[in-house]
């Protein structure tokens, strides 16, 4: 088995499907034209292909380990780090003025997908790097940024987000670790947090730990949290790492998969930190690597779906067993169908996480708050669905292998088990839903239907062409705004909630059909109007089930007791 | 966590639900009122809670293993094999003359599905043999069955099924197995067979295997097949096991989960068989076990699926995060939808499995063609929902438990890996979905629109009290009617075959709210009619998209060429 990078996948989306060339008209992305874009991808590719999938299987079969406090990394862990690293890839999308590459995040978005997709344990590392380098960007003071960006963005230095504790998960703003002021401009830091990617590794020279705790003053609840810098060695007047801080990993979590990325508790004692952002600020400089990393999960979704994929479509082309045209399973029908379902649902997932990616580009290229409106609508949809695809795809490659599927040698039980987090971490997809329905429609459900609009709109155009098609996405979009009409006039939150995971799968749904109409268009008579084809007639349908339950309000939800549940 | 096994469930379904009173109205199981099943559950019930669901994280921790050739269970197992035995629960729908207890198989499914619930791993244990007493009874010698039923069913004894080969699994006909008469009445079998659950063991005297193989005239294909019973040892001339036969478990499967049941690659070389049924004949003999297997397999979901909404909802009723009613994390809403849809689909899965193993039972007092009809086609969709179900609801308990659902610790995982392979094993679900739309639609859906006839029966009777749910159900079984028409005017197979698997789920949403109107009107304002509605309201109008998908044909399926699906 071996994994290729979906390159020509992604420069077919970015030309043809999401409208890239919007944002290489901008000034600020001038210098990433689409055939530079391909370059890069082709550069990024290759790098996937030959260097990072060939770790996926080491990363499960020989995990992460603590040995007297020294955490050992997977074999070639380390390689496969300083090949993403001196590629340049960890700073793809950073400014040029720390050493990035100033890429649009489009196509750091897709590179990401691509590295995630030869081998997800390691891709985490870097991804959780990107967020820090971000939150460092627009929080951090000149100091700081000087110090630390070039170190994170050349790999050197990698970096860690620390935010949840024992008692405080989704629940961030019930956190008990504290940072009292040294004196010195520094902050003494103290608590313990758990489920730590990548928060230690015998790799980087220095780990740098971004860690949520309160201030003495600092208010309960999220208002009175704090951003702390608490770098593993403190740097000396050269910038070098030096003395060891007071913070240790206590432990690695014994997870279901992901086994290549350690998983860590941390404990921290009066260790040294800088504050990042304003005091009791944490929250807004966490929302701006948070939301960046429910993007990036939404890719590693799309990517470890993309490699169960190829792993299970190999299969199907080297398995006999019974009689078929080509000798294979893959021309039993019923294998066929699942490879269609596979196929059809990664376009359309990696669709919407290019759009969402693409609107947080124009947002920043132009300023205009539609596109940053329209950004923050699409994250928890890109986050919630690309990881729901990851996880389907990988359950339904399990089940074309058949038996082999459960025999843990083949690798397609690792995607599975790999890519169950991705649904759960950065905010549960639950979590996504109730941000969707909430703060999402606090503007009364404007930017919601600038989009259903902007899908009906095209679905018109599309009547010339593919009259059947474009009447299903056109009469689901209808639908899609009813719901969201029924969504936004209920004030009872309880009412939106009980219903928002199914809306959340039901939007996405419809925008699948969109990007897939907009590849039919483009792909006349070819492969990607009969997978387009496929899609909105035996996927899109499921729409209306899904908005059913969107609107069927909480009541019935909530009509059995605890006791009668339990009964 | 503690697991109680869902004795009341079942009290109601069969009560209320499922119509049990006409099983005990039969002279054949005139023995089986009521009450007496309803102590006979609570008696394994017990048996469940106290002495399986313990042993349950035992098989995931320390899994069997070979030790020098010597297999070793993982601690606890014997216990609860015996456990097993001597409540009697191995042959409890066996023949009496052979020891076992001749209860209808309703009951035994029951039981079955209970200790799956409690210990999957070690469930599949006992379950091995009663397929293979079930195969005996039918087909054997009654110089085999008097030596071996009474074994199999004291527990003294341990069956297996050995039909998959490497290059032979769904398709059972090309294998290579091989047996030689010996002049002597018995036959040297000899090859090697894969994915054999509980191949061997260490807590029986004696393992029996019954394997497929191909006498030197048979011809290919399936038709060319014997069965073949061959022990571990010989038995001697008292019937006690004797000199080792020449067989051996040369490794055990390194599997995704189910850890506790050992997985062997079986080889005979010229070991001793004794013909089970006739020359050639060995498919219809393994129908006999295969079919009733498929019935447990579907119980083991159902088991798989209630251990972990069990365990989810321990979890959502212990867990506090955020602010609700309760405190407790049951009250947030999308947690309540999560656990209602879980308890929802397990009564629609359990109902299907009950009225499967009721129409069994029928057909073995009554010997009518109409309920043997009713079996064979409920038989796959029982298999594949109940086991489509466990997935889906195990999945959805790691998601309740957020973060720690990834954590091995907490036991969510453990449902979640064990129970994947139930969609596998016993035939593929795509397999019992073509068995679905092929062989049992031979009669051109005779069996299916009595069924459907008597869906819509009982909405009329429903509308009285139920107005709404009635015609929802009334409507949805209309549009499985359709469906079913279509799929029946189908002559091309691969037009039934690229939807069978929608279809066949489709069938199951709409028993299941058959089923589940049935419970609403038995429990009027009462926490079942709650569900129902939650059911009816918010997952049965799936059924529309799947009939859709089911009704598109193989044309859109097998659009792109096998280099496209690979583009």
């Amino acid at each position: 088995m071996t994994f290729r990078a979906p390159v020509s996948e992604y420069e077919f989306l970015l030309n043809n499907v999401t409208g890239y060339n919007e944002i290489a008209a901008t000034d600020r992305f001038a210098e990433a034209p689409s055939d530079v874009v391909s370059a890069i991808l082709n550069e990024a590719g290759k790098m996937c292909d030959e260097v990072l999938a060939p770790l996926q299987r080491n990363g499960d079969l020989t995990p992460a380990y603590l040995e007297n406090g020294v955490l050992r990394t997977s074999p070639g862990f380390a390689d496969g780090f300083k090949a993403i690293a001196e590629g340049g890839w960890i700073g793809m999308s950073a400014p040029e003025e720390h050493g990035g590459m100033g890429l649009p995040l489009t196509v750091a978005t897709a590179v990401n997908e691509m590295m995630a997709g030869a081998c997800l344990s390691l891709q985490l590392a870097p991804l959780m790097s990107q967020g820090q380098i971000e939150a460092l960007e627009h929080h951090a003071s000149d100091a700081i940024k000087e110090l630390y960006l070039p170190k994170l963005i050349s790999g050197e230095w990698s970096g860690t987000m620390n935010l949840t504790e024992p008692q405080a998960g989704s629940d961030v703003g019930a956190l008990s670790s504290k940072a009292e002021p040294n004196g010195d401009g520094t902050y003494a830091v103290t608590g313990q947090k758990i489920y730590i990617s990548w928060g230690d590794n015998d790799f980087c020279e220095n780990i740098c730990h971004l860690v949520l705790a309160r201030l003495p003053d600092g208010a309960p609840g999220t208002k009175g949290i704090s951003l702390f810098l608490v770098p593993k060695f403190l740097p000396d007047a050269d910038g070098n790492p030096g003395k060891a801080n007071g913070l240790k990993v206590v432990s690695l979590e014994h997870k279901m998969g992901l086994h290549g990325s350690p998983t860590c508790v941390m404990q921290y004692d009066g260790a040294t930190g800088w504050l990042v952002g304003k005091e009791h600020g944490g929250m807004a400089a966490m929302f701006t690597m948070m939301n960046n990393a429910r993007l990036g999960v939404g890719g590693q979704g799309v990517g470890a779906g993309e490699g169960a994929y190829q792993h299970a479509l190999a299969y199907a082309l080297e398995r006999k067993q019974g009689k078929t045209a080509s000798g294979f399973i893959a021309d039993h029908a019923d294998v066929r169908r699942m490879l269609m379902e596979m196929k059809a649902d990664l376009f359309a997932s990696r669709a919407i996480l290019l759009a969402c990616a693409q609107a947080i580009d124009l947002q920043t290229a132009t300023g205009e708050k539609d596109w940053a409106a329209r950004a923050a609508f699409l994250t928890p949809i890109a986050k919630a669905f690309g990881t729901d695809t990851g996880i389907r795809v990988s359950e339904t490659g399990v089940q074309v292998h058949g038996g082999m599927g459960f025999i843990e040698e083949t690798g397609a039980a690792q995607y599975y088990r790999d890519v169950r987090v991705t649904a759960i971490y950065e905010g549960t997809n639950g979590i996504q839903s109730m941000d969707l329905v909430a703060r999402k429609m606090m503007d009364g459900g404007e930017t919601a239907f600038a989009l259903i609009d902007e899908i009906e709109e095209q679905a018109e155009r599309a009547r010339a062409t593919h009259p059947n098609m474009a009447e299903s996405v056109w009469q689901a979009c209808e639908s899609l705004r009813e719901a969201t009409e029924w969504l936004v006039a209920q004030e009872d939150m309880q009412d939106r909630f009980a219903g928002s995971v199914p809306y959340l799968r039901a939007f996405a749904r419809v925008l699948g059909g969109h990007y897939h109409l907009a590849a039919a268009m483009a792909d006349q008579g070819g492969a990607r109007e009969k997978l387009a084809r496929f899609y909105i007639t035996r996927m899109l349908p499921e729409h209306a089930s899904l908005l059913a339950h969107a609107q069927a309000g909480a009541a019935g939800t909530f009509a059995l007791s605890l006791d009668e549940l339990a009964g």
